[in-house]
């Protein structure tokens, strides 16, 4: 019988929260949220790792070798950004079908280089080893803010912002998989996604964000994860989600609503943040308010459609591996 | 066409050597040996990482697959103890097959946190994902010591030691793939191999040591690594090489050389060191002398067997991967 991930995910998360032992040699946030923090000889360390397997995270009829180099470096720096953590190193594991071609393992090594180039951090390190299917893990290892950003800080009254477009990779995906010709920026967005270096700096310096995590697994489910996390609810305007003009355009031709599919589509590595009132002017005008903070409730949620009237339970949807 | 591990290895090395840049954000060593060094907010991290995978690296007709949590750690945690490094946190991704029973998904973690509890270290995240195959990778993290060992320090006079017995994990290894019944001290070495927390303390300490590495894919093939970092040759007695009663009476019912196996088993984790004379009372009497380093060459090696007479030339075996 198989296992959902989520409730393995929780299973883990409880074996694997620190106790005295691990707090006294340093462990101040273990697994469970996107970076952990470990303090070493007096520095604040962020600690995550990321990994992505042909077949089920990626596919190589539209991906390039160096695209998927690039997408799992920006995966796994993302969850640096995401606790306002800045990168310093990473380490590249990569599983290599027999029979591979040198050229494609240079494309593959120089997608990396150029994803770490961008987040101004080095690849130091790694292993390589054959494996049935191509697949790529990435360590990454930053210096932790002043702050270290958790999804479990969100309380009632707060707002809730996105730092960028959501939906756009999804709708990438879709295009893909129908054979469809993409539009350059849904390529991008999909093949060679940016992870939130900006947003990441500018957040990490505001004291009025509870909360953050990026959008990976599509925003309701990790939305749903901070509220869980956080042990509040809260309610979304599914209208006020960024979704792009160039999204829009293919969701409507694929004959889906844009907005419902911007908010369950995977891959979107922008940051998912809280924010305390009174909202500090550059945090309004940069990013967009996309709900607030309900009231606290035990086992997080539920999450609200505050369009509807009365506001609406919403369905909590999104990508989930199944074992 | 293929590309062989070694060539494979050296190109990385040479791609991701730290330029300017790299160095001026702290990084002092980077990727080719068995660990990294990072200077983070004054702290000096060491960073490594190490794949297995299934069909590869184990065999689970003969390893459970708590075995293969304990062993995976072990090999990863072992590279920073090479270097002189103490752990302080893991991050482990797993790929798990589809249908793959909890039970076993929980015995991998309860072999994993085994391992990281004997190495006094926290796994603080990690990341499950679907996978063809069971494969383990892990990222292990520690503080280095006031000395960060490396492969290339070695030089002409130097003695050459090894912290432990070589050679039981492949007499277990074979004797497993004859199906035969394995002697407990030899299944243990292969299924659950010990890396050498004791002697990487006790080494890190010692000013004489020159260079350091880890056995793990055997020792000749490690020997004429260190060699080839630290530009010089090298003289091996191969009668010295300590191999145990168990290894050496499994090799013998095998038909095989226990020495000639010995030299080219790997995963024995023992560490590889030399060390300029005097050579310390305490260190002649814990490690076993197996040989000296030799004239300088700009290529690394030759290694000579010393018990011929003239002293002949050895051909390097070990383990490496195909693609």
């Amino acid at each position: 019988m198989g296992m959902r991930e989520q409730s393995l995910l929780e299973e883990i998360a409880r074996r694997f929260r620190p106790g005295v032992a691990d707090r006294r040699r340093g462990v101040r946030v273990g697994a469970g949220d996107d970076a952990a923090l470990v303090r070493m000889g007096g520095t604040d360390v962020a600690l995550t790792v990321d990994a992505v397997v042909e077949g089920v995270d990626f596919d190589l009829r539209y991906f390039g070798w160096s695209d998927v180099g690039y997408k799992a470096l920006s995966a796994a720096v993302s969850d640096l950004y995401a606790c306002g953590a800045t990168p310093v190193a990473f380490l590249v594991t990569a599983g290599i079908p027999a029979g591979a071609k040198p050229t494609k393992i240079r494309s593959l090594l120089g997608g990396l280089q150029a994803a770490a180039a961008e987040h101004r951090a080095t690849i130091v390190g790694g292993d390589l080893t054959r494996a049935p299917k191509l697949m790529l893990d990435v360590c990454a290892i930053g210096q932790a803010g002043k702050r270290f950003l958790r999804r479990s800080g969100a309380r009632r009254g707060d707002m809730i912002f996105v730092s960028g477009p959501v939906g756009s990779s999804r709708a990438a995906l879709l295009m893909f998989r129908r054979g469809l010709r993409v539009p350059r920026a849904l390529r991008a967005a999909h093949l060679r996604p940016a992870a939130a270096r900006r947003a990441g700096r500018d957040l990490s310096k505001e004291p009025r964000v509870t909360a953050m995590m990026d959008v990976s697994d599509g925003l309701l489910m990790d939305l749903s994860r901070l509220c869980r996390a956080s042990r509040v609810g809260a309610g979304l305007v599914p209208s006020h989600l960024p979704v792009t003009s160039e999204a829009r355009a293919a969701f409507r031709r694929l004959g889906k609503d844009p907005v419902q599919e911007a908010a369950i589509g995977g891959e979107d590595y922008v940051l998912l943040f809280t924010v305390r009132p009174p909202v500090p002017r550059h945090i309004r005008r940069r990013y967009a308010c996309i709900g607030r903070i309900l009231n606290p409730s035990p086992v997080g949620g539920p999450i609200y459609n505050m369009e509807r009237r009365p506001p609406r339970r919403m369905v909590v949807k999104g990508f989930l591996h199944r074992f």
